[in-house]
């Protein structure tokens, strides 16, 4: 799919993936071809073939989910005037240092009104939404675009990690009531599981964010943190229950049941598409290179012919064979280049792709096929007759599998400590601490600096599937606890 | 899908599209939802949700067959930096009335450096391009982005049609030889024949364009046109043949088979799925709405239960059990609301939705149902338990059905004249003209210029698929012609 170097042997990962995480990515993304750092615009990057193709099935996947829970797609421009910006106080406080500005256009020069790179599409899409919406009978109002966002990041730049440019899906909702709009952020979290759990392998805690540290705009913040093979964890979907913040500035009215005119209720929710799949690749992978789900690799089976000289054709046509009974189903290539077949192995483990098939002179004798799977390197010899069946249950199995050792690995990285001290050998471990808090309201504001000072560490929230804790007093301050949160490093 | 506004009354198009073809465009958008002006950017619109499932399907078929004829996808940041825009000189002079420029970011004011919003890819890919390729293994090179693109139109926008943000593909390849980018030339040639006339069903005349009219920095321009119903032409996908015009300025390099470093051979194609859409539902829509080709409807088959008080429960269990039937395979949906049958007629005819099932209680009685294409209004009385099968075939026939209309239609558009009044004639008709021409080299601008001013057309260029003409003289200064070209008034 991608062409081979021939200058770089092909010798998978270098650099330890638990001793140096940031130099084990870095080498994966360039040696696998995943993106280019090379562009000429600092913060901006290419993103290659291989990641395009699999961030295009994680699109399709999330809008295909969306849409069978009633959203529907919209298309709306890229670029928002800045009038609109400033009707909502707190947003344009909270994005206004993240803006790309387009303040010329050809040979006109100068455009009489300052035009952002969209941040995010709020003040794009509600002003129509007040234009649109007229009853209750439009409500609940599911939307959603498939679209790219610009914000001027002043933290370090990563390829798909955190870049200037990003790929996302935003989701906008409008509800009748505040009660509607919070059922939305709930299936908006299951939603998340389904993609990022369920699909990419990847472990998830869900958090209410913290006041100080939500949605420029948000009544609450939901977010979905991953915990890196760094120690460190990244911000994944989040969603936002805005209540009435945006509906009032906005004018998002409808007339309700009783004849009243009525602001609506808002959510809005933002998985990026770019950033899960650095997330999955940076957790699934190991010094192999990638590791990918099976329905998610851009190629699902390589076939190797193991060729001896004089054997060739005998091989190939084998090979090819095997092609022919599996591509209706499954994504299959042949690596019939003149490589040798150990180059071929690291190449394509390199890659990530799930199966590989192995095919000599003596497996032909022996009727049979040897099946490899990337993810656990098991080995088998498989019956030529029984291939199609075999192949099917490996398929089946295979994102499962992935899936139930990222859980167990991810429950070990949690440790619970009840002093600072533990807290803080913990987060040098590379743990996520789980403890007893003051408060997420802006009253723990204050611990949450120390939190950050003395434990080197961020509170990413209170838990939102855990409905009790545990902890009597606050981790800081030793006042009485009202949650449990959870502290770690993050990206 | 969408919401009926009730204060509208659903009664179809009340323009002709014949007598006011601008008139009733702009009233199809809007009845329909297709699109919404009120975007406060000018030359800017949303694109709503029916028109985004339909410009998404026609991405994903187009991306599919690209993919087939061996091209892979590649994401490309959205900014070009100015000092890669200069690097080509006919590029730039063509393109810099047409750029948005990004000077400034967040709180840190002025950027060093203007950035373009890209208005087409070259610059940004070719940089990269020259860091990529090596070898001559690495040719053919056939890439394509699937992006938006910003123009600082001139010219009058329209939704779909022309609009200063637009959704495209662009595919930009690479070959050690012209002969084997002149293959690729016609290899997109193929691509546009099988999405826009097989799948979109409007039929076109691809062309050669003078060199006064050719992509700024191409050697050749090669692009459809098709007749609107306004007897105007619409430029649908371009292919542009590029020879080391960028290769040079880029550094696009290759050892070749001799051990020699040469400069590629490029090309560049770019269809516009929002174009193409535009030119979609102007083309097959008629004074009741939308006409869609089957596999692009949002929805395939609408159900409308004829309701009768006291049977509401009767005809509504039958109406779901046959949406159970059928939603397997196609994309149906019941309406269930509360307007009258009428409207929704009305309704789901001005969406295009190509099959219509109409049940009421004396169908039942009869175990028939009523079944109506969108298209030609053909009407039929079908039994329940040959339904399916006779869906299969109504569903496997209805685009070419439009199809083989729309062909016809067309070729009784065209119209040769050998005299310069009967080409006046012919353009006053909203015809297109075929006739003699000097040369569509810059020899023949002049001729052309006085084509524009007293026949009221612009030459479109000389007809790709035309080897021999059948024209002694040059319509305008009856000098020998070189070409047969075609004379056409245009968007």
């Amino acid at each position: 799919m991608a062409k081979k170097k021939k200058e770089a042997p092909l010798t998978g990962i270098t650099v330890s993936k638990e001793e140096d995480f940031s130099g084990w990515y870095t080498e994966l993304i360039n040696k696998a071809e995943l993106a280019d750092i090379r562009y000429n615009i600092k913060g901006f990057v290419v993103y290659r073939e291989w990641a395009t193709i699999t961030i295009r099935k994680m699109y399709r996947k999330t809008e295909d989910l969306l849409e069978k829970k009633g959203h529907l797609p919209l298309t709306m421009p890229s670029l928002i005037p800045e009038s609109n910006f400033l009707l909502e106080a707190d947003h344009v406080e909270g994005f206004a240092p993240e803006v790309f500005w387009v303040t010329e256009a050809g040979s006109s020069g100068k455009l009489a009104e300052r035009l952002a790179l969209r941040p995010t599409s709020e003040t794009a899409l509600y002003k129509m939404y007040s234009m649109w919406l007229r009853s209750y009978k439009d409500l609940p109002f599911k939307r959603y675009l498939s679209c790219q966002v610009w914000r001027y990041e002043g933290k370090m730049t990563r390829p798909f990690f955190r870049g200037r440019e990003f790929h996302w899906i935003e989701s906008h909702n409008v509800f009748a009531t505040m009660e509607g709009a919070m059922e939305q952020v709930k299936e908006d979290m299951e939603t998340t599981y389904q993609i990022l759990q369920d699909e990419c392998c990847i472990p998830l805690i869900f958090f209410q964010r913290p006041e100080w540290d939500k949605f420029a705009g948000a009544v609450h913040t939901y977010a979905a943190d991953a915990l890196m093979g760094s120690g460190k964890v990244l911000q994944l979907p989040s969603t936002h229950l805005l209540g009435q913040n945006f509906s009032k500035p906005f004018n998002v009215k409808f007339v309700d049941t009783d004849g009243e005119e009525k602001y609506g209720y808002q959510t809005c929710y933002g998985p990026s598409q770019s950033r899960n799949y650095g997330a999955m690749i940076a957790y699934l992978g190991d010094d192999k290179g990638l590791v990918l789900p099976f329905d998610l690799a851009p190629v699902q089976i390589i076939i190797i012919p193991i060729i001896y000289k004089g054997k060739e054709e005998f091989v190939l046509k084998k090979a090819r064979e095997i092609e022919n009974q599996l591509k209706d189903k499954y994504i299959v290539k042949l690596d019939d280049s003149d490589e040798s077949a150990g180059n071929k192995f690291y190449y394509w483990e390199l890659k990530g792709v799930p199966l590989r098939i192995e095919i000599g002179p003596k497996d032909i004798e022996k009727s049979h096929v040897v099946i490899v799977k990337r993810h656990d390197g098991q080995k088998f010899f498989v019956q030529e007759n029984e291939l199609k069946e075999f192949i099917d249950n490996l398929a089946e199995n295979y994102t499962k599998e992935i899936k139930e050792k990222s859980l167990v690995d991810f429950e070990s990285q949690i440790e619970v400590a009840y002093e600072k001290d533990a807290a803080i050998e913990a987060i040098n471990n590379g743990k996520i601490v789980c403890c007893g808090f003051c408060s997420i309201d802006f009253d723990g504001e204050h611990c949450a600096e120390i939190v950050e000072k003395d434990i080197g560490g961020f509170v990413r929230g209170k838990r939102i599937d855990e409905e009790k804790h545990e902890f009597a007093t606050c981790i800081i301050c030793n006042k009485p606890a009202t949650c449990t949160v959870y502290i770690a490093k993050s990206y």
